[in-house]
């Protein structure tokens, strides 16, 4: 038998794709449809004249088939630079963007680039799963850090984990599982933190166009030596509904960005053209309708908070963006409850368990539903399930 | 100053990027344009009908803008799953399969499934310096095996470099840079070793479809054990001209495919969905084209032939699918050589020393000429500038 990576074995299976096997042999009455609020993945494809305008790509460009530069169309790379300028105050240049494919592979990169096998990366629980399986087949330990009140880590709890084996601490916000925006001044807290110690500071801001704040979600940018201490990790997939073509951004500084290519070359070799045509022309047209899609997002939010203000015993944890993190009212773990969930209330959503350490009891207690995905007559419908069910 | 891996650090940047900053400052007359034979990529898009067929599924498939299964589309794993069944004579089904953004990644991915840092995985050398790369970057040693005549590896000299920390070999081909078609019994006589002292076995077929031989290359499949010892990859990006839509494939076996899963899942969540259904349009359509291209690349292979041998004190090692790999008759090392080569004859390439250990002096020696890219007459013109060159 040919060898297998311990690393490798040792890590678990992708949880979307687990949760989908649930499904196999279940089915789903015409009156009543599967609720699918597991995954963040927009529903819809992107609007008509981004789909046109990657066709007409395909039709009349002979470069969008083939190779481009490593890091990153410089036209997209530009526009990134400018528009993050324009949202953080900031003076960001395209040197400074490397076009990733997808913000998955972002992340991979920004953790490969400071840790190897053997060391650590503090990282907030509940955690994004692929976050933690990709630091567990490198070989590098993730470190639980608590969240305190509305989900929000903080930097003085990190600092008591910091050990000479800690190389970054990461963070996602708005954050995928639990919603939470972390405040300015928490980032502000974890950078000062991660300046003092000699640390990477990970910022993964993928829902950012989601946030419910009208002002710029941080001021790291303003410093300027950010690049000696962050890495901004971005995706478009949300933003344009682009996630079948893996688009993503890494925002670090031009030094780190020669190390990025390395990665990014040995990987990927460059991002798909066409997807990188369908980023930057919905950077280019699509700012109202995007304006649009986040206050839909808001409603949806709010319907989701109102929703389970109404269910007896569900306690909302956290909710923003794409996601609201719940405690639920059962004996059962969540992981068992999941699986019911879809027999009997025909609900597909993840478990906390996916989410936390084996040894945390808030992964049984807890549910992540991907409300972003459904209307407010769809979060209705949900919550009428939910209260449906049997203890 | 944010830390950053010293795996990372002590890799080389991308060879082809680099090679292209000496392009820099230097002008080429009209009259006598560069010739680029630095990268494996097609100067051409794909032909008109797969162009419109991925036209036509942005605006008519919502599908193809949105997630699909970590693993692949099942069309395209069924149909190189029939495919490869055929041409090898075996019996692969699509669970053997796996789509990946690229060949490069399919590599990177079959290298961690079964290595960690500290581990060895040996490579004929000359290697691709993209294989590489990510073993260095994974804290994993790259133990260089010397090819014999033809530029051909041989199994025997393979067996004595094995520790107790190996755990594959890996072979390309028809080789990158070499162009070497490995005979089927020197596969065989790999496949053996492999399997009888419990390493893997990673065959790259990235350029099998310009393989000049009319038989399967080899027989591997046939075993029905094969999974327990073989991963093959492969691109589409050079059959098709898909470079730029990032499409590969890694056959393994099932058991294989479910680790492979967790990597493809962290890294990509899946490959872009516009070029796999590309990739499916050119399986099921182009058949006849791609013979056709087969046929004008061994032309041009034969055209390279013929080329050195009128060369004085130049020397043919190794050519085949797009590569010739070429001993040359100057002083100065092949690095500064091809700096040379560019400002003197207008003809940018890569020097050996880019695909050996620093420390073999075979390296400084050759050169790599991608002669694919170029047609009979700018093979012709390519061997005028060589022969004009200064000495």
């Amino acid at each position: 038998m040919l060898p297998l990576n311990p690393d490798l074995a040792a890590t678990f299976r992708p949880p979307v794709m687990e949760a989908r096997r649930w499904l196999n042999g279940v089915s789903f009455p015409p009156d009543r449809p599967l609720i699918n609020v597991s995954q963040a993945a927009p529903v819809d494809p992107p609007p008509e004249g981004l789909r046109r305008a990657i066709a007409d790509a395909s039709v009349t460009r002979a470069e969008a088939h083939l190779y481009g530069p490593v890091l990153g169309n410089p036209d997209l790379r530009e526009t990134v630079a400018r528009t993050f300028s324009d949202a953080y105050g900031a003076t960001l240049r395209a040197e400074n963007v490397a076009i990733t494919p997808g913000c998955n592979q972002a992340f991979c990169i920004a953790a490969a680039s400071v840790a190897q096998r053997g060391d650590q990366v503090i990282v907030p629980v509940p955690w994004y799963f692929n976050h933690k399986m990709w630091l567990d087949m490198q070989g590098i330990e993730a470190v639980p850090l608590k969240c305190g009140p509305g989900m929000v880590p903080d930097p003085q709890a990190a600092a008591a984990l910091i050990t000479p084996r800690t190389r970054a601490i990461l963070l996602v916000t708005p954050n995928n599982p639990s919603g939470a925006e972390y405040p300015a001044e928490v980032l502000r807290g974890f950078y000062d933190l991660a300046r003092a110690r000699g640390l990477a500071l990970i910022v993964d801001e993928t829902y950012r166009d989601f946030d419910s704040r009208d002002s710029a979600p941080h001021g790291l940018f303003s410093d300027p030596d950010w690049g000696e201490v962050l890495i901004q990790l971005y995706s478009f997939s949300k933003a344009y509904r682009l996630t079948g073509h893996r688009v993503g951004a890494l925002v670090a500084s031009g030094a780190r960005q020669v190390q990025v290519e390395k990665l990014l070359d040995t990987l990927s070799i460059c991002t798909a053209q066409l997807g990188q045509i369908g980023a930057l022309w919905g950077m280019r047209n699509l700012g109202g309708w995007l304006a649009g899609e986040r206050q839909e997002i808001l409603r949806r939010r709010a319907a989701m908070e109102r929703a389970v203000a109404g269910l007896d015993g569900w306690r909302l944890k956290g909710c923003g963006a794409y996601f609201a993190w719940v405690e639920h009212p059962f004996a059962e773990d969540s992981a068992t409850l999941a699986q019911r969930l879809v027999r009997e209330a025909g609900v597909l959503l993840l478990p906390g368990t996916m989410f936390m350490p084996k040894d945390d009891p808030d992964g049984a207690r807890h549910l992540r539903i991907a409300f972003a995905n459904i209307d407010e007559t769809g979060i209705s419908a949900l919550a009428d399930r939910l209260r449906a069910l049997a203890g």
